[in-house]
């Protein structure tokens, strides 16, 4: 159903039929997902049975408004998970043409493209001005390229003044050190966000994620996707963990130690670390004879056909799997 | 962000509002959503933590093919509930007109318009057959009036020959005594049909819902959705609930005793059930008199703006609800 190019982390059903002899279980870190989640208390059963009031689904776009430094909620629309809205947002907001900052996350360009836009990848930021439309990730997956929000404004302003858009996938910035957010310059006519809750609080198979966006366009987006599309349990999670600035500290604090502990373990095997987030670091080197012998292993890793020497490593979650992968590392 | 018009039932946050000395807890009755689910296990926590496998989804959509008669899972589409592909399938599969069978679940006739297309609403189905395409629900809502397959077929053919489209909304069909699903008729070019999981599975708050159609509409909605659209909740519970058809005929057996004693109820009451589902009753008489008596007593009812005397029940799920219904019936 997808392109063929298109491959995605995460797959263990894949890996195993790739790898049939590897221990079990795999040590998936083939995503960017948070291996240690935000603790899920016990669902409310009625998050379950009914159907999500209006009333909680109001309070779950104030708990992101508030984590994510939006003014109103009325400039946050809630959806089953970001990719979603990567579906919907290029036949909502119909482009001509559209500039990506690349490499990047392929389904942003694939649902662009599939929407009838002309879509152009560009390697430097200054390419996207010249474009009546454009993208890019912020951090960015897989290398981690960071933009300064300032200039990011400057650039939303430019698409604004031709009635174009300006699309920030910001879905690994919740634990960055220094804020990179644009969502400070909302409202802003040509300036569209989007955050991921899944991947920094570890409930990626909850699904949601959100846009922020000027009240019109964020009331356009809430209109296609109607009521009731996120689930009871995403809500429920979503208001509490949102609103837990204590655990998103903890959280960042372990996974800055983790990530150097990685970059320490790819160094001393012979990978170089191009960069990445808290929530994976991209190496570069014999990629496809590592993902080999890791998948042997039972460590899944994340390889990019495009570019044959990267490999990306999620981090592990326990003193188990960070055995295993160093050991791993050592052969 | 609905327009006005459009009322929904399950809104307790409106009810506390509108009826603020009504006792607690509300007895909801104003939903068409089974009050005693499928017994829910706990969630497998990697549903929650990872992201659903396309193995995973590809489980579900075979399970629902199962459940609902269709000969290959090419022609199944899972969504995050039914309401997405409604808001959708118009946008996806554009028509320049759509007659409605009417009255019935608004949402269909707004997500239409919302799209451009010109609906016209029509009383009598032999008057479908002169449009470009069509809709009704099959049992309808709220009447609960049902419709011969075989008629639905030649209303399809009719379609399929000016290369349009017939929407069967069979969300309350899961229970019916009588087979009445037109899903045997795929793979039919112009025949999508629409199945609701939450109604008849008391799981609602989950968000999981079907398209049924030929395979090349199928793989449009699946397309149109993306990967990872419904929740590793929904998937894991979907699977096992719809394999389960041992549950299926005892809560059908029990729905069609409660349904009976509703009746009695409602008759005693001075009001006429004009038909329903097992999910539901139609009555008719003094709605406005009985929406706000039965509100004061904290029992939450359907009403309609366009129809006046008309109120619908959904069925209490216990004794307690029984005896507080029937008590606040006899007022």
């Amino acid at each position: 159903m997808r392109a063929a190019g298109l491959e995605h982390g995460g797959r263990l059903g894949a890996a195993r039929r790739r790898f049939p002899g590897a221990p079990e279980p795999f040590l998936d870190l083939s995503t960017g997902i948070n291996p240690v989640p935000w603790p899920l208390p016990p669902l409310p059963p009625d998050s379950v049975t009914r159907l999500p009031e209006p009333d909680q689904e109001a309070a779950l776009l104030r708990a992101a408004a508030s984590a994510y430094g939006v003014a109103d909620p009325a400039m946050v629309a809630a959806a089953p998970g970001t990719q979603i809205l990567i579906q919907l947002i290029p036949r909502l907001f119909p482009q001509q043409a559209l500039a990506v900052l690349g490499p990047t996350y392929a389904e942003h360009a694939a649902c662009w493209r599939a929407a009838g836009t002309a879509v152009r990848e560009v390697a430097h930021p200054d390419e996207l001005f010249g474009a009546p439309a454009a993208l890019l990730c912020n951090p960015n997956n897989p290398d981690g390229r960071r933009h300064d929000p300032a200039a990011l404004r400057r650039l939303a302003d430019r698409m604004a003044e031709r009635g174009g858009l300006l699309v920030v996938d910001e879905a690994f910035a919740d634990l960055e050190p220094e804020p990179l957010s644009a969502a400070g310059y909302l409202p802003h006519p040509a300036l569209l966000i989007l955050r991921s809750f899944g991947k920094s609080y570890g409930l990626a198979g909850l699904r949601l994620g959100f846009a922020l966006a000027a009240p019109d366009r964020a009331a356009a987006i809430r209109a296609a996707l109607g009521p009731w599309a996120v689930s009871g349990p995403a809500i429920a999670a979503g208001r509490a963990a949102l609103s837990d600035a204590a655990w998103r500290a903890a959280a960042a604090a372990r996974l800055a130690r983790d990530a150097a502990r990685l970059d320490a373990a790819l160094g001393a095997a012979g990978l170089a670390v191009r960069g990445g987030t808290l929530l994976f670091r991209l190496a570069e080197g014999a990629a496809a004879a590592w993902h080999d012998s890791l998948g042997r292993a039972g460590i899944l890793t994340r390889p990019f056909a495009a570019q044959p020497r990267w490999l990306r490593f999620g981090l592990p979650g326990d003193a188990a799997g960070w055995k295993r992968l160093e050991v791993a590392l050592r052969i």
